[in-house]
C-alpha cells in the first residue's frame, strides 16, 4: 500500500514507514498492483498525480475529524487525526498550530513561517534587510538589529506555541518542525504525522467497504 | 520652541504639548524667531526640512542613552530616554520593543507590524489572503481561517510583549500603539514619548552651551 500527500510543488509518498518526495511535474515512481491512497491540497498537483495513477483512491471524505473548524485543509486534518491529546504544529511556509483534546479538535491558529518573516522584514525597510541568526540563545538581550529581528521572530513563535500548549505534548512536522522542536521539552518531531492520520482514514475507508 | 521628528513620509511637529504632522514634500508651517530642534531617520526628509528651516538644530548627538545596543535609531533612542523603568513599544510598520531599567537600555526586539503581517499572509497562499478581524476576543478558539490568522497575529504579538514586560509598565506609541495598549492592564499610550525624550536632549544641548 502506498500513501501520497499532494502539495503544489511536491508529492510526499509513504510506504511501510519509508517516506520520499517527488516533483509533481516529474513523477518517477512506478507501482505495480499496489493500492494507492492520496490526499491533496493542490488541484494542479492532483491532476498530474491522477494522470500517472488514475486508479488511486482519494481519502478526502475519510479524513474525519471531530471539529467545529470550517475549512481545515485535509493534510492538517490528517495530522490532527494522528494525535489524541496534544498540540499539532506544522511548521512550513506557514505555521499551523492545532489543539487536540480527547480526540476532539478544539481549534487552531495560523502564523507566518520563518522564511515568510524574513521576506517581510526586508520589505519594511532597507535597514531591516538582514540575514537573521536563528541559533541565538533565547535568553540573550538583543544588542543590534540582527539580534533584535532574529529573537523577535523566534521568541514570538516559540512563546506563542508554548502558551497554546499549556503543558500538553507538542507534535512537530514540516520543514522547520525539527528546528522548532528543540525549543520544547515536551515535544516530538514526527515527519510522518500526516501519514499516520491517513492510515486511520484508510481504516475508515475499509470499514465503509464491508 | 518647536520640536520635529523627521520620517520618510511625514514630519511630526511638537509645540507646547500640541502635536501635528505634515508631509515632508509639502511643509506648510511657518515659524518666526523660534528655536527649532529636530531628529531624523530619513536623509530625504531631513533635506526637505533643512531647505525650509536651515537654522534648525539637530539633537542627534544629544540623544544620549546608556545602552550597549549598536544602531539604535535616534527616534527609538529618544522614546527610551523618556522612560526610566518599563517597556517602550513603538507599534507602526515594524514593532520595536525596548527594555528600560533604572534609566539603562537593556536591549530591544523588532517584530513586524500588523499591516506587514497581513501583506505577508497574502504572499504565502491565495487561501490566506483574508482581511482579519482584529476585534476578536483573545480567549476565543479559532474555528476558521480568518479567526486562525487574526488570533495568530494578535496573540503572538500581545503574548510576546507581555512576556518581555514581566510586570513592568508598558509605554505604547506609534500608529497601532493605542490599539495594542488596550490589551494590557499596566500600560500607557503616549504619542509624545519621542518628544519627551527630545526635550531631555534639548536640556543636554543647553548644558553643552553653558
Amino acid at each position: 500500500m502506498i500513501l501520497c500527500d499532494i502539495g503544489n510543488t511536491f508529492l510526499h509518498f509513504y510506504q511501510n514507514g519509508r517516506v520520499w518526495k517527488e516533483r509533481a511535474d516529474k513523477i518517477l515512481s512506478q507501482f505495480q498492483n499496489q493500492e494507492i491512497f492520496y490526499i491533496s491540497v493542490s488541484r494542479r498537483g492532483e491532476e498530474a498525480f491522477l494522470k500517472k495513477f488514475p486508479y488511486a483512491i482519494s481519502l478526502e471524505t475519510f479524513g474525519v475529524l471531530d471539529t467545529a473548524y470550517i475549512g481545515l485543509g485535509v493534510d492538517r486534518k490528517c495530522a490532527c487525526m494522528a494525535v489524541e491529546d496534544g498540540v499539532v504544529v506544522d511548521a512550513g511556509s506557514a505555521i499551523t498550530v492545532d489543539i487536540m483534546q480527547n480526540g476532539v479538535h478544539l481549534g487552531g491558529y495560523i502564523l507566518p513561517g520563518i522564511a515568510s518573516y524574513l521576506k517581510l522584514f526586508s520589505g519594511i525597510s532597507e535597514r531591516l534587510k538582514i540575514m537573521p541568526n536563528l541559533s541565538l540563545d533565547l535568553d540573550l538581550m538583543p544588542q543590534n538589529t540582527k539580534e533584535a529581528i532574529s529573537l523577535g521572530i523566534l521568541k514570538s513563535i516559540v512563546g506563542f506555541i508554548q502558551e497554546q500548549a499549556k503543558g500538553k505534548r507538542i507534535y512537530f512536522s514540516g520543514g522547520d518542525g525539527k528546528f522548532f522542536s528543540k525549543f520544547f521539552k515536551n515535544s516530538i518531531y514526527n515527519e510522518i504525522l500526516v501519514f499516520e492520520g491517513m492510515l486511520k482514514a484508510v481504516e475508515k475507508y475499509r470499514e465503509s467497504r464491508l
